[in-house]
């Protein structure tokens, strides 16, 4: 049950957290909050694990402040926590340690942009929309999209990729450079705004994907894109499984630079339609979309109803009118509250796994079968270019049972992902949910060299502990 | 002077090294080898650097090859040096505290093709050549190209790009995952085939450009392509390297997908029409090369055409013919003889720096002036997509004013790149020659950071010892 019921880690001695949280509220007055609504917010996760909120929240508004907290509670020994929106799927942000809370939603300003080199630097609250906004008029955009509007310093510490990564690659892609605060509040610069370099470690890709158990992102410097003359979305709906992720594997193949590719299984599609009002075959969808110059859009759309119809598919279905694009993705955007519609009251939770694209189509088949045999028809939507794709399930936490069919269920998911050379996480992370998996894909070696960087960057481990690779 | 003569460290206690030599004789047989000509050709490095051999070689053929060196030269903490091609630019392979050389290149098979799911797994010793020759006939390549016929072992550990990177980026976005052997021995594995992962530390990327300093690679999984339909290759005069820069700048923001877009100056030019008897106008001169179908190729191109034409091109000549673009790339594979054949006789050396791409014009023509300021034409091609360039400076060793005049200048190209945000090596590596830019690139946190890491998993130092962030 180790999914569900988080374990709570040895807390900080009462005199040193009274001592820190003293000390926290002379510096931010009432930007310290301690109130229980408060901090169970900032616990609050999109997945079934139980929360464990923090001892108080700090709203930070700019990288002193972070460095202040961090040096605070340093002295103090008091764990620390970054927060951006909370969209994190495996416990993230939950404190099984307690300690502070760093919510960086007001550190959101775009500090620059340098439209001639196609980059940016931010603070790490500035959510993904909120960028895109910012950066229309210049005729520039930013490409990863994990679906929730989720913040780029929270995109950038799970490593987030979403619906765009077959195109543009994920977060680590698209990040030239940080600033870290770390432990004694000093700030870690990683890099330049260059768009490549061979000096030293790669320590901007150390803390991508780090969780926050590293040190905290102060700042950002992103790559961007060209807004692409025109976009075309199609759908496409297939007999099986199986013909759709042949489709996906020969577009890939073929150098098809789709820039979305998604699959929706007939679950979710049934679940799109009753959401939605669609009246989509029930039957498995690829939804894609297409960047480029008119003409390249129109080859690129050209090129895959080839391969659609060499695949079987029934009908192919492809607009450049926005109007008609938007139509086509709202099933896709809307899926995850199509999904948890189905069946009201109870928790949701959604897990990932990623499989060379090779064994996609079987990794899904056998899920689904899986599935039947528990008992649920649960949605599985795919960023299928990759071969990643996610299982959304349904939990009555009251019922032991369910609660015990559930965990089989994501056990046995994770191994078959495995087994079959992928991942037990393509774009989530492991937070608290994925830690067991951890040293069965990569070995006790890995395990032991992330241990081995945990306690050499964070020697006091006070950045979120009990992530990743929980320190005894 | 610090550039030309590199530091000898402290060495093994003699008792030790010869410990050590003798259980890898009785290990090894004649794969051991001592003879003074094989241990200078194992500090060879492209460079004026003063060579500094190791005290032996193995040849290894096999992943236990490597664990056993490792384990006899930890148990007698004696330095491990691993060896690819010997084609680095800073002392990457230089023994500054003697040591033992694992030399990889038997280590070259192909051990397994996925052409599905676009990937492959190699050992560390096969060369980019090699292995575009092992798959042609599948219709794949690999395509990081840094001119040299480097070992990908050597491209990953010093995180290497070249032509093609400013469409298919450079080796650390081609790598899935890495085996490295690690102090004891024993093997670290970082990742799996998929795509994509958000589990835990990012230890690929930790170990590429880590220039061997952290384990030695023993296996990597490749990213692959499909061989483009069509290549064509063009080229363009200008009458200034800003106005190339600023065609370069143009297509880029655009989105014309060039796959390689390289600058020679005038300098370079000049050295081509001598070597390779060429009749090309010298001035500064875009190589580019276009990959896709037919009808991408030729949009590409005609767009690119039109940018050349805004930007007073003299004259823009493309081809898709073989033979036209090999001829055309001819003078850009040669440059590097071509400019050596300027002034024989000296030592050459190549340094490189990237800054953001706005900035490039500025820091090239600044470079040119300073060359002039020194007396030296010396010649500049540039992978000027990414804003990067090289210089090629010849030096009479014997001259301690030429030492004097050169070493002035590669100071001052690190400081102005450093200034215009950029970076003090886009892809040749810190190795010997950079590090004391490292700090004055990333300040004293990040070289501080650096040097936990390496703590952390050298705790004995014996992978290759003085590179990068020396330990005292």
């Amino acid at each position: 049950m180790a999914s569900l019921n988080v374990k709570d880690l040895p807390r900080p001695a009462p005199k040193a957290l009274a001592g820190a949280i003293e000390a926290l509220a002379a510096r931010f007055g009432n930007r310290l909050v301690t109130s229980q609504a408060v901090r169970e917010q900032h616990a609050h996760t999109t997945t079934w694990l139980r929360r464990q909120p923090p001892d108080a929240v700090v709203m930070a508004q700019e990288t002193k402040d972070i460095q202040d907290v961090v040096r605070i509670c340093a002295k103090h020994r008091v764990p620390v926590i970054a927060f951006g929106t909370g969209t994190s799927l495996e416990g993230q942000v939950n404190a099984p340690a307690g300690g502070v809370c760093i919510d960086l939603r007001d550190m959101n300003r775009v500090l620059s942009v340098h439209a001639e080199d196609l980059d940016c630097v931010i603070e790490p609250g500035v959510t993904r929309k909120a960028l895109n906004e910012y950066l229309r008029d210049q005729g520039l955009f930013f490409p990863i999209d994990p679906g929730a509007d989720a913040s780029i310093g929270g995109m950038a510490s799970t490593r987030a990729s979403g619906t765009n990564a077959v195109r543009y690659g994920t977060i680590r892609d698209n990040v030239l450079a940080l600033k870290v605060v770390r432990g004694d509040g000093e700030i870690i610069s990683t890099g330049t705004r260059a768009r490549k370099s061979s000096a030293g470690y790669d320590l901007t890709h150390l803390f991508i994907g780090a969780e926050g158990t590293l040190g905290i992102i102060s700042e950002i410097t992103l790559k961007l894109r060209g807004i692409p003359e025109t976009m075309a979305a199609a759908a496409c709906s297939f007999a099986t499984v199986e013909d759709a992720c042949k489709a996906t594997i020969l577009a890939i193949q073929t150098g098809i630079p789709v820039a979305r590719i998604e699959l929706l299984n007939a679950a979710q599609v049934h679940a799109c339609n009753l959401y939605s009002k669609l009246t989509l075959p029930e039957t498995p969808l690829l939804l894609l979309e297409f960047h480029g110059t008119e003409a390249e859009v129109a080859a690129q759309s050209q090129s895959f109803a080839e391969i659609a119809n060499d695949c079987d598919a029934r009908g192919f279905e492809w607009t450049t009118r926005p109007e008609d694009r938007t139509r086509l993705w709202q099933a896709r955007h809307d899926a995850y509250w199509a999904a948890r519609a189905l069946r009201p009251g109870t928790e949701a939770l959604t897990s990932d796994v990623c499989v060379p694209i090779s064994r996609l189509a079987e990794c899904v088949v056998e899920t689904e079968r899986d599935l039947e045999a528990i008992g649920m028809a649960s949605p599985i939507v795919g960023h299928v270019g990759d071969g990643n794709f996610h299982v959304l399930l349904f939990c009555d936490v009251n019922d032991a049972d369910e609660i015990r069919r559930v965990e089989g269920f994501l056990d046995r998911l994770v191994r078959r992902a495995l087994a079959m050379d992928g991942t037990c996480t393509g774009e989530h992370g492991i937070g608290q949910g994925k830690q067991k998996y951890l040293e069965t894909e990569l070995g006790p070696e890995a395990v032991a060299a992330m241990r081995a960087l945990k306690a050499a960057l964070d020697p006091q481990n006070i950045f979120n502990p009990g992530k990743i690779v929980p320190v005894d």
